[in-house]
């Protein structure tokens, strides 16, 4: 199983405190040592960082968690691999051109016989990953389904949340993904999420000595989400998605489909 | 006019001599200051770094430096914005999955009336430049010239070289492309080349003091070639592309189409 995080907000945000809890199970407070990765959205520009080796080792990651970057829209994944060897071509998020933007992706859990049950249209995977596989899967239906990139965010969700009850069929589809504009978020299994808004408080993360205080590093209207595999801070309520749920966030709010 | 830099090698190879080079001419010893970029083929996959800040100020650009990333193809680019804002979207190089391998492009030059004259099929850009805009023209051409991907580099050689010829047209297609087994350059206007191997001797960068002794950082059968706009060391011998030629780096080697 790897471990997953995303991050949505109304204005750009920073998203290291999320970040360096999440890397410490990259090899440090857990067993996710096969690669990480994370991507930022910042215009419809998409800056991405990626390294196969584990992330409490990484210059990489170290360097993500000195940078203020600041972002709407943030996807993040630790991997422990089971299908595909540990290299870059297998490391999460993936990404993809659809209608003039860039899509990624990222998933926890294991799908069972996408070969076969999940015929690939104009995407395919560089890697051997069953998660690869799948993202190419989707964006071939969503290409198929649309034409072009739907106004509606609402009507791309309801759209995701059926392709993913096809992929649950196949195994466990704990997954994030983006179009730059909404942050979608299926659970199979496990997914937690919260939302942060005013008035701020202070927050702890679990797997490190870490804490911040939002009200000094936020104005009043900003609103901010957290999605991730396994809740990353204490003190705070996160919200346990349900079996074979789909949400979707926009500017920090979350919305069920 | 922006400056491009690759690098073909038949080992992995660290590119760091090269790039520290070229990112002192973003904003540094030059004027491109409107963001950087580099991708890293390692194995199928591709480690990017890009930053829409001048590269001489990046701190992306100091872990670059400082991280012996060894690959067999690197594709640069510091950009000096004349088409479109500057911005991360904007920013080369920019990759493209298709045959399930990513394909890695960076222009110099500017071209005129792409949107008129080339036509694009299933590839679009995300941003606002006409580099973009012809990268997915060139993409959505070899996907209908060759349905998969070519098993001779050659081939695939001579047909980006007729493309590369409809884009001078335009204007100025200084560019850099590859799919992580080639490595193709076309040259409108400038663009340099040379080709290390044994006997490896000492290199000194044109644009800050730095000098590199490969014979320590070799072996006898490593073979590598550098493109660059300029060249980029003093007491080596460059040569300079002719205009409208089209080369491909295979493996360290440079032919010609």
């Amino acid at each position: 199983m790897c471990q997953l995080m995303a991050m949505s907000a109304n204005v750009p945000t920073d998203a290291r405190f999320s970040f360096s809890g999440l890397v410490e199970r990259g090899g440090g407070s857990d067993i996710h040592r096969d690669g990480w990765g994370i991507a930022f959205y910042r215009g419809r520009g998409v800056q991405e960082f990626r390294d196969p080796e584990p992330s409490v080792n990484s210059q990489v990651a170290e360097l993500v968690k000195s940078q203020p970057i600041k972002s709407e829209v943030v996807i993040s994944h630790i991997r422990q691999a089971n299908v595909g060897a540990v290299s870059l071509e297998n490391t999460h998020p993936f990404v993809r051109e659809l209608w003039g933007r860039y899509w990624v992706f990222a998933h926890n859990g294991q799908l069972r016989g996408v070969r076969k049950k999940l015929p690939l249209r104009r995407f395919h995977p560089v890697g051997s990953t069953d998660s690869e596989w799948a993202f190419c899967w989707l964006m071939g239906e969503l290409d198929h389904h649309f034409m072009s990139w739907p106004r509606s965010p609402k009507q791309l969700g309801q759209f995701i949340d059926q392709c993913a009850a096809k992929l649950d069929e196949l195994g466990v589809a704990n997954f994030l993904l983006s179009d730059g504009r909404a942050l979608y978020a299926h659970c199979t299994t496990r997914l937690h999420w919260l939302t942060r808004r005013a008035p701020f408080g202070v927050a702890r993360l679990k797997d490190i000595e870490m804490e911040v205080d939002f009200s000094r590093e936020t104005t009043p209207n900003d609103v901010v989400s957290v999605i991730a595999t396994e809740p990353l801070t204490v003190g705070e309520t996160w919200q346990q998605l349900a079996q074979g749920e789909t949400i979707v966030a926009l500017k920090g709010l979350i919305k069920t489909l």
